[in-house]
């Protein structure tokens, strides 16, 4: 029956070995096993789908549906089927859906499937409905174009992931993210196959979920912005839709001044609050005695800030009741309770606390939150939900079936984890956020290489999350914020170790990136929207050269910067529009030119060197007419001085090029100079930098380093 | 107090014949009255606004929110206030906002408001809430910038709308419009002070709101793309917040097959039925002796669609009891039912139905639907909603307060309107949408020039409507068909008559779609998503040179094409993804080029010569490259033809340049022969045309023809 193909590469595990012979698949994550074969199938407008399935699952069908339509869209053929149904059963449909059972989208569900394509039909099998959805993901990535139409190549995948949770945390307190936001990222999250949005829902900065019991929480912690529980529950079940799972976070008892807006009795201070930073708070409430400072360290060391009473018995009985509330419109079996960053500075300021502490034994305030998150622990397991905390819950009496949340990155002096990582992994089941913050603004390629991931898996980790903390994130910015970097942690969590390969990463990447912006997402179009914000609706063509290489400074560098600006206070509602807010982590011309580097610098390619030098002269020219942009636009002013280094890097550039045949890398004292200036031209200046001076260095040198596998975050 | 300013230029209602003077503002809208005075009010970090107002309106300070933070974002300026309460009253405040009462946004609501700016201080009044957010959207379309940072100008305003209900029609039942598109076109509409969103709820496509006491309506009457009853009453709370009610539409008896999907019985013929359209009904069931056709009066006078059975008392019960629902969701006192477009052959197919009008007196199946509508009326009575209809329903018997609204071209030659526009306007309040359908895909200045508005204004004519039908708009293009064209319609509706200078229309136009898309309408960004899903991720530099000057074609003529294509059959789920379902139907490129054209004609203007040379052989030479694109992707060989069309069109235009010192004009042959090429090049050609023919044309014969004020809708 099926046709033999002339030729068959099996690629089982290591098939980023052999790049050459896939790098026309777009897909990404790449699959477990893949043989891909020679032809296609042919996509014509008669193209029509059949179930094999007695499952009642609206979540299935409208998978199928959406997937259908999608391929509709993308090729403009005008498919017959109106609404495909259980009733569509012929096997001689084009694509043929074959499940067993029902599966709900918990993290224990099988989440394999098999999808064949030869030139007569594609098949699709799974054991149940979520592989299914799993697998009509891989098909819509199959899918592409040639001179005669369009087609799915031929291919058997047989796919399952490496983790079970693989999620994406989004942190909707500091900058309210729009419900309609969030939709949006849960279909580019169930483009790379995510299972888990865990939703940062509260903290100091604001409570951002309508409760009905306590309404204050809402009216009083927030500027309004906040989800009706009408939008959480069409939320949570829109992720169903898509096969994952919402795990609400209620961060405590720190990061909570927002609570305290309504509700300041369960503070451990009297009040009153506001929503509103930590940084806001210590400035308008100094601690006597401490010395003023501008180091990170030492605030994060001094910082009082509100955090819950756990001596006080009606906090129990308040987040009984609210937990109660929330579980009732987040089915899934897990809370996160946040648990991180209290220094308990704030619990030593009241005697009471003081007292009890001495009254109970407790030898610090360390024990005290222990005592807490042993209180939430019971509290959530009456109301069925499994208790979630970021690392510093961990110690060796946290209950077996906890969950630690690893965050903590080893480079950092500041804040202790509470246990060591192989602790951890002994006695709790893991998820591991550390090395997967976004927010630090890192490349793909070092959330790709997570060092945790390389090594045998533990069985203790349950998987991981991409962390988008939203200091400088807002509706206006956060999709090309996450995506496409997101998916490099994605693959990180399904494909196997082995797939590991950097430029095959970037290469798939880009393509998911307009993947999704076309699917509705706006990673791209937000970027062209902002710099056309930028420029007041003039063109944005020499702009955009600019900003096309640059990236924003990594690590905290831009918090540090912004925490000690003193209009910086209100992070609810700072506007992201400035040039560091909207241009990209990873720059895709930076890539390209970077490869093209590479291919001159080892084979001295004429073609590569002619691309090479129009980039340059590009480069090098654009600042001319930039001045003139920047000259009735004040918001510019911060990319001016980069504008006049790109052209003079870029000259640089165009020096090394005349001279490299010549071997330029001989003339010492030339390479030494050029490479000092440039060096200085790749410096960080108003918190964004030129991402494409280490490539030119490489052409002074004539030797492109590798880059860092990591940078420091701070 | 005030400062005099040493230039005061008085614009009552004929600022348009001062438009040098006003070039700089970017109104749109244009007030009724407006003093532009010299200097500016300087905008800086610590812009504060203040409120005098004892008015609980949490839709007021969520607007004055709203507002501030869009200037935050526009600027970058880090503004102060967190969020603005009625607390802040101070009257040093930068901008100070004074209202008397809280007003509902009622169609009766006095919407006038003044604001004045001075170097000082920025001061909006009105009478009452709803005034206010008018005059916040004119604040913030004031905002400019330049070398020396931001500003609002010095001006005095004093305005309130010509007519009270400036709607604008969304179709959401032959292709779903999302509940996030309907959320991003009401920010649409408050931007340009629209206030009533008129939302075609159900078609015989498909029935789009959740009914919970009949909910076979929306399961078998769609293909799962609904809304949830939590998701219309977030909707209607999120127009109310933007001063816009929500007026739905169930069409009946006719345009109804989605309903009887669910409940046959309510039909006049026993079914069964399922959702789809009128060309999918007609096909399948085809009329015994009708002869095959191709015209499309014919089609439509022998259209048997599925339609109410008004002798059934049963569906008065029924509709008693769902418009009960339905008005405890829109809480606005209007309700529209439809009523167009049902030429009775339906009911005069069933014998109980021909039978019960004879017993009844009935000479006509007219006064068979008069009844329908009569009994109705009653119904909506009885919940506290007057009745609005499509003209059909107009007769001398119609009760005096039933809204009629006019739609049918007078150009049309098919369909009869029940009355004469003349009587309408007599005896029954009056809205219009004649004119003022932009799916028939009319350049703005056709809207701008609606001639229902040129005159007197008749106290009966409410208002009028903007109508988007969705036969060819879906999620990924209704914000690029809508807008910016609602704006002229907008305009129309708000601003005196005499504003009426078209070529000021589209320099201000132009100016709101990057203004809408920068607010988070996608009327820009989606047509650059369509490029790039064109070319699957390829450049699309040279396509969007191409489809920059390519418009649809005019009126139904894409509608008649399609209907006559045996795969176009399901209007509901057909993809637009084509070049003609994505081009802006008023091209900028081309306004502008005729801009040029006429200068240069008129005064042989150096630079405007220049500039038309150089777009010429931007046109001239892009074919070539195109044909590269074209060479491995189908979908775009529709626009094959243009794009070689274009380049010769361009040819002859250099031509033309070259000649035209010597008076080209003179040479009559070539004059003749070039200009019979260019009309052949002009006409439209599957589904687009190219827009810049008739100035190519001007460039030959030395003289810019004025365009038509109308085009033919067939």
């Amino acid at each position: 029956m099926k046709k033999i193909a002339f030729l068959t590469i099996l690629l089982f595990c290591e098939f980023v070995l052999h790049a050459q012979q896939v790098t026309s698949l777009k897909l990404l994550p790449m699959p477990k096993q893949l043989i891909l074969n020679t032809g296609s199938y042919r996509i014509t407008g008669k193209f029509t789908v059949s179930v094999q399935a007695n499952v009642a699952d609206t979540v299935f069908y409208k998978a199928i549906n959406r997937t259908y339509q999608a391929l509709n869209r993308k090729t403009g053929l005008v498919f017959g089927q109106h609404y495909i149904t259980a009733a569509d059963r012929s096997d001689s449909a084009s694509l043929v859906i074959a499940v067993k059972t029902m599966a709900s989208p918990v993290i224990a569900a099988d989440e394999s499937y098999s999808l064949t394509v030869d030139e007569k039909k594609v098949k699709l099998e799974a054991p149940n409905t979520i592989g299914a959805l799993r697998g009509l993901q891989t098909l819509l990535q199959l899918w592409d174009k040639d001179d005669k139409g369009y087609y799915f190549p031929c291919i058997t995948i047989e796919d399952s992931p490496r983790f079970k949770w693989r999620g994406l945390m989004i942190d909707a307190a500091r900058h309210f993210i729009s419900f309609e936001e969030m939709k949006k990222n849960l279909d580019a999250m169930a483009a790379v196959k995510m299972n888990v949005l865990h939703w940062h829902l509260s903290d100091d900065e604001g409570f951002r979920v309508e409760s009905k019991v306590f309404p204050k929480l809402q009216v009083n912690g927030s500027n309004g912005d906040y989800y009706t529980q009408a939008q959480l529950k069409e939320l949570v079940g829109y992720a169903k839709d898509r096969g994952i799972i919402v795990v609400p976070e209620f961060d405590m008892p720190g990061h909570s001044q927002s609570w305290f807006a309504g509700y300041p009795e369960l503070a451990s201070q009297p009040g009153p609050y506001r929503p509103g930073s930590r940084g806001q708070w210590q400035k308008e409430h100094p601690r006597p005695n401490t010395p003023k400072t501008t180091s990170i360290a030492d605030v994060i060391a001094n910082l009082e800030a509100p955090t819950f009473d756990p001596t006080n018995e009606k906090v129990y009985a308040f987040l009984d009741k609210f937990i109660g509330e929330m579980a009732a419109i987040f089915p899934a079996g897990y809370m996160h309770i946040g648990a991180d960053e209290n220094n308990g500075l704030t619990w030593r300021q009241n005697p009471a606390i003081v007292a009890y502490m001495k009254q109970h034994n407790m030898q610090s305030t360390d024990d005290l939150q222990r005592y807490y998150v042993q209180r939430i622990y019971h509290l959530l397991k009456k109301h069925h939900r499994l208790l979630i905390g970021w690392e510093e819950i961990y110690n060796d009496k946290l209950p077996a079936d906890a969950i630690v949340h690893k965050w903590i990155p080893s480079d950092n002096g500041m804040i202790k984890s509470a246990g060591k990582a192989s602790d951890l992994a002994t006695h709790n089941p893991v998820l591991i956020s550390e090395g997967f913050y976004l927010d630090v603004f890192m490349p793909a390629y070092v959330y790709y290489n997570n060092p945790a991931f390389a090594e045998t898996d533990n069985p203790n980790i349950l998987g991981g999350e991409g962390a988008q903390w939203t200091e400088f994130a807002d509706n206006n910015n956060i999709d090309g914020r996450i995506w496409p970097r997101a998916g490099a942690i994605a693959e990180r969590l399904w494909s196997p170790a082995l797939v590991n390969n950097v430029d095959d990463l970037y290469r798939r990447l880009f393509i998911l990136s307009g993947q999704l912006d076309e699917q509705g997402l706006s990673n791209i179009s937000n970027y062209e929207r902002a710099l056309r914000r930028l420029t007041n609706g003039e063109s944005i063509e020499h702009l955009q050269i600019l900003t096309d290489v640059l990236t924003p400074v990594k690590g905290y560098r831009k918090m540090v910067a912004v925490m000690f600006k003193p209009t910086q206070t209100a992070f609810q509602t700072s506007p992201l529009t400035n040039v560091s807010d909207i241009v990209f982590v990873d720059s895709e011309t930076k890539r390209k030119f970077r490869h093209l580097v590479e291919i001159y610098l080892s084979t001295k390619d004429k073609n590569a060197e002619a691309q090479i030098k129009s980039t340059l002269i590009l480069w090098q020219q654009n600042d001319v007419q930039l001045q003139l942009v920047f000259a009735d636009n004040k918001r510019l002013l911060e990319v001016q001085d980069h504008s006049k280094n790109l052209a003079a890097a870029a000259a640089i550039g165009l020096d090394a090029l005349g001279k490299i045949d010549k071997g330029n890398a001989n003339d010492t004292d030339w390479v030494k100079q050029q490479s000092d200036t440039l060096d200085i031209f790749g410096k960080a200046h108003n918190e964004t930098e030129i991402a494409v001076i280490p490539e030119i260095i490489a052409l002074v040198t004539g030797h492109l380093a590798p880059e860092p596998a990591s940078y420091s975050v701070f």
